[in-house]
């Protein structure tokens, strides 16, 4: 493994309500020194979560992206709330994005969004067990909940409003921990 | 298909070098209304690249990411310059990152990275057919070739150094493709 280049230097360069840039200058192990910006999140992490409708189906659901302004095909996810678990956190997120709680949760991975530019990540989680249970969230307007069989995901990942590099992972993350060939570490209450 | 919101107001909040915050006001169809931020990207797009080495395994980088501050296994990508065409800008990566060029590209999808937060997006190619050529990269080290068994990605997903969402997804979709399963589409020189 190669030795980590030295941090030289790092202060704020940009700030808005929702993101901060951060600037650093690096030295690398063979002397080449660079200046580096990336964002730093601010809150208390994400999650997002992929939950078993039934043996046969996952829960998508259908939201307005400010960043791509279009609707897209996606997994439920959202910020956690300070003092709150992993596990409430993805909770919460599916009684306000789905209509359901669960009973079993599996964490799965931590995912990076750019690791170049970015310092966040978002917890990627399983779930299943479901029972019927609504919390008002913030959305705007209600989401939709659009089942989809997870022996189709091949055609989800052709469709046009279904781009998210995230939920796509996470899925396929999902199918390997289905499958048997990915670890997962249950969430207990 | 629901209605799009409409767009009231927007303007520049933040800028750095790299980094882009653009504000926006919207009227949701049922009249809610919300301020939204999200990054708006420079430049003319970025590629990222699924390359088999040969029909077993698919080519990975080691590279630093400044975002994390640590060394993560990932696939070749980078921006595409200015006039350059999607093949051209490919090609270009894998002879700068991993010191092959390839006679065979697919586009198979453009990934988004966060919908709700940045409009930018990155192109995803599938790539084969490879011959030993080495161009000289903008990196500040010379970045390690990583062979991965196509048949082990389960465990390279298992793995800690191993996070981008992104890059994740381009595996899967290059599995889907290479299984039947997703269409793509030849780059044509």
């Amino acid at each position: 493994m190669q030795k980590k280049p030295q941090i030289l230097e790092r202060h704020l360069v940009a700030q808005s309500r929702l993101f901060r840039v951060e600037s650093f200058d690096l030295r690398f192990s063979n002397g080449v020194e660079r200046t580096y910006e990336r964002l730093v999140p601010g809150g208390n992490g994400a999650v997002m979560v992929v939950a078993l409708l039934d043996d046969e189906h996952v829960a998508l659901i259908r939201e307005y992206g400010g960043g791509i302004e279009d609707y897209t095909l996606t997994l439920p996810k959202g910020a956690i709330d300070l003092g709150e678990s992993l596990r409430d956190a993805c909770n919460r997120e599916l009684q306000e994005e789905i209509g359901f709680g669960a009973h079993e949760f599996v964490y799965l991975k931590k995912l990076s969004l750019s690791p170049s530019y970015m310092s966040g990540g978002i917890d990627v989680v399983f779930a299943r067990n479901l029972y019927p249970s609504q919390l008002e969230g913030d959305e705007p307007e209600p989401l939709e909940l659009v089942p989809w069989k997870l022996a189709e995901l091949h055609e989800l990942y052709g469709r046009a409003d279904c781009t998210e590099g995230r939920a796509i992972a996470a899925l396929a993350l999902a199918q390997e921990y289905l499958a048997g060939r990915f670890q997962g570490e249950v969430l207990e209450p």
